[in-house]
């Protein structure tokens, strides 16, 4: 045994109780630096055995994250140690550009096997991962039930209920006994769905309510399913934006939501889990563009591409900082005559820029969270400028005095000080209109909040200071 | 009948099974602003049997945002329309200043019938934000072993496993039966509890195993516990950082997470409710911290608080931009010589600003969902490093093209295309190493992310630019 293989043994979970039939669930060991470094030198050594028995102990989203950072080469070699059920799952787990290589390098069979063991939604995604005519041979393989579904799935927008809804789900009719939807639970369960309501649906299948399982359990299970069921069910259509799942879900602390079509009929189901995702989705979304670039940046892409990505941003960002070029030269006589002019420049555009985007940003996070809404625009408005009134005045203050300190001049600090608080509240005011604006526009506000705005702050900024100094030239100079 | 009135029969769903019994649970009204607007006008006449049956058809997290949007002096109205079980979710839903002032105006008999109806871990939350002597007077008025748990709960610091958990759980011991498992979900769906897994101890109350009230519904109810039990349970310590446990929620797709002491004895469970909460939170604050202010923002401060809240960043980002004005007031003899450089120094400043910006809102948001990890630092860094190339050569050679037909001078195209070069790249450099450096030492990497870097980035840029051209002054003057 190596000293690898002999400190993983040891790192192992010891089960207390051999009396406890080994169950598929969450697993007991986490991925460390240390477990990492032992790996790498097991597949190194091609160690087959002793890594088959590490990972059949793992759970499958470390299994990813440990193929994710293992090197190309060695990415195939362990995922061909994972059994079907594993390795399905393991995929899910990968990063996106990992994946593509690996389902690349896989013989159309194999992927067969594998999306034939996922829910349907994410043996949809992964599907329309794949290269066309792959995607065609894996579809044609699969049994004419499931790749129905699949390529029914695969019909809706991918942001929508529709797009990450999963088939998976029990339903039963009004009349019904509960044990007859016990049974159906059974059912689905011994096909591997995680199920925690049951729905009813009338004769068209039309969804009427709803059966927790914890209802299941509660009642006689002679009891017909209208007697006990939630006839208050909520629901989404197919065709509602992903976003407004994911507010329904944090609105009414949901755990699941059947979606329906345009007729009202069930067609699927979704899950917190999902929901998840794109919240982290959306909040990346956000992140980025505030900043000038865009969530898929997170993806592993190529450092090419993230160029691509953002120089639209980098490039307009710089059309409008040569505004403020070309408002600076207008001035340029005022500067020559009182050269320190120029070293009050970047104070006063830095700290407007940062107090406009500082608006936009809490604008932007609270219309996202449902704290601001545009109907009552002018609460947080009448906010931010009474929170930037007393920003600006501060900020004035001090620059005010530092300016006429280092000019000598106390006509100087004014028109520091006095510029200094104006463009502080500009800045405040267009920082926190632009975002709704764009919203009431249909834009996405954080596209209009990040750079663009910062870069538009500094025209303005450096305008209104420089035409001040210019009128009170007489009296700095 | 008002008009009012007759606009919201009509748009109250009707029920179409009479036979349907009517339950607790998620209602079928949204609020849009014409709901609200009836709402209003009805609040005003004080029209209350009207209003009464208004709220009883909505959910409490819709009840919760109308009266957030209520008027102050009508609020306390609203809410005094709701039995008891409504009005302490709708408390919940409330945002924080509202409460608080509500909370002020209640008698504490009130608050204490409420408190008694809420979960154990809201019910600590609620009487964490009461004043202090209002707050012994409810937990002295509640039943001994209810003030007991929430006492015990709030022992533990806000945001770790310990302060998001609720004491509400069904726990068996290894030998029992699955009947009597069930008897016990039957005794907590009495007291309103919703539970979807059954948690195994031993005799010393150490969590062993899990039961999912699947595995209840599917197995013959004589069978033991421990045969059926899912023993690869997992758990987190009531000291663990409440983000560690979103991570894992994350990462495992989990739906609760039982909570355990350092001896391993199972003393609370996490719902996924509470964690989409707490990854709001963490989103929130990563927003606010990356353009210098605080995610407490978001709740309604008065603007007063929010610049108190904002000043010492602004401050900071102030006092760093003054070296900028050091730098250039030391270069005053090179601007003096050649005034366009003043043209070109927001430019450069704000551009290499804006990457450094990118690179680090990029690295923090991976750093928090997992696609980086300090033990891995040089693979970000090397692919923000290539990208900044990228962008740093497509900005130099744009801003070069145009210095020199600005100024005539392909020397001087030279000068502000390479300093915008350098800039470029230090800023992706320092953009990408800073946040990890201050997630090593422990600080938050969106502390020093936001408008610190920015304004060191001026420092930075021009002190780059400026000594460029002082030192290739005789070509470009």
């Amino acid at each position: 045994m190596t000293e690898a293989a002999r400190n993983i043994q040891h790192t192992v979970h010891t089960e207390d109780a051999i009396i406890v039939p080994r169950k598929r669930g969450v697993k007991t060991i986490e991925v460390d630096e240390e477990l990492m470094q032992d790996i790498r030198e097991l597949v190194h050594d091609r160690a087959t055995p002793i890594l088959k028995n590490i990972l059949t102990d793992l759970h499958e989203a470390d299994i990813g994250e440990i193929i994710n950072h293992l090197e190309h080469e060695d990415r195939l070699y362990v995922f061909d140690l994972l059994d079907v059920p594993t390795g399905s799952v393991v995929l899910l787990e990968l990063d996106s550009t990992i994946r593509e290589q690996l389902l690349d390098a896989l013989p159309s069979e194999k992927i067969t096997a594998y999306v034939d063991r996922l829910a349907s939604d994410d043996a949809a995604d992964l599907v329309a991962e794949l290269q066309p005519h792959v995607a065609e041979k894996v579809l044609r393989a699969m049994p004419t039930e499931d790749s129905a579904d699949v390529k029914n799935l695969m019909r809706y927008a991918e942001d929508t209920a529709g797009g990450i809804m999963g088939t998976e789900l029990v339903a039963v009719k009004m009349g019904n006994t509960l044990k007859q939807a016990i049974g159906e639970v059974r059912a689905a369960a011994k096909e591997n769905m995680v199920i925690d309501t049951v729905y009813v649906i009338d004769d068209k299948g039309v969804l009427v309510g709803s059966l927790p399982l914890q209802t299941l359990v509660l009642h006689s299970p002679n009891r017909r399913v209208y007697k006990v069921m939630d006839a208050d069910v909520k629901s989404i259509r197919t065709d509602v934006d992903q976003e407004e799942a994911a507010a329904m879900f944090r609105k009414y602390d949901l755990v699941s939501l059947p979606v329906v079509d345009t007729e009202g009929c069930l067609v699927g189901r979704i899950t917190i889990d999902d929901i998840v995702d794109v919240i982290e989705e959306e909040h990346s979304e956000d992140v980025a563009r505030l900043v000038g670039s865009d969530a898929e940046e997170l993806e592993r892409r190529s450092p090419y591409q993230i160029a691509i990505l953002r120089l639209p941003w980098v490039l307009t960002t710089l059309a409008i900082e040569f505004l403020a070029g070309v408002v600076i030269h207008h001035f340029d006589e005022t500067l020559s005559r009182v050269i320190l002019l120029a070293s009050f420049m970047p104070i006063i555009s830095a700290i407007s820029g940062n107090t406009g985007l500082q608006s936009a940003a809490i604008i932007v996070r609270a219309m996202s969270t449902g704290h601001v809404t545009l109907d009552r625009w002018w609460t947080p408005l009448a906010r931010q400028v009474q929170t930037t009134l007393i920003i600006g005045s501060v900020c004035g203050i001090v620059l005010g005095m530092v300016g006429s300190i280092w000019q000598g001049k106390w006509e100087f600090g004014l028109v520091v000080g006095f510029s200094m608080f104006i463009s502080v509240n500009i800045s405040g005011i267009v920082g926190t209109t632009t975002p709704m604006i764009s919203k009431k526009l249909g834009f996405d506000p954080a596209l209009t909040a990040g750079p663009f705005e910062t870069a538009f702050q500094d025209v303005v900024g450096i305008s209104i200071f420089l035409s001040l100094a210019t009128s009170l030239l007489h009296w700095i100079a």
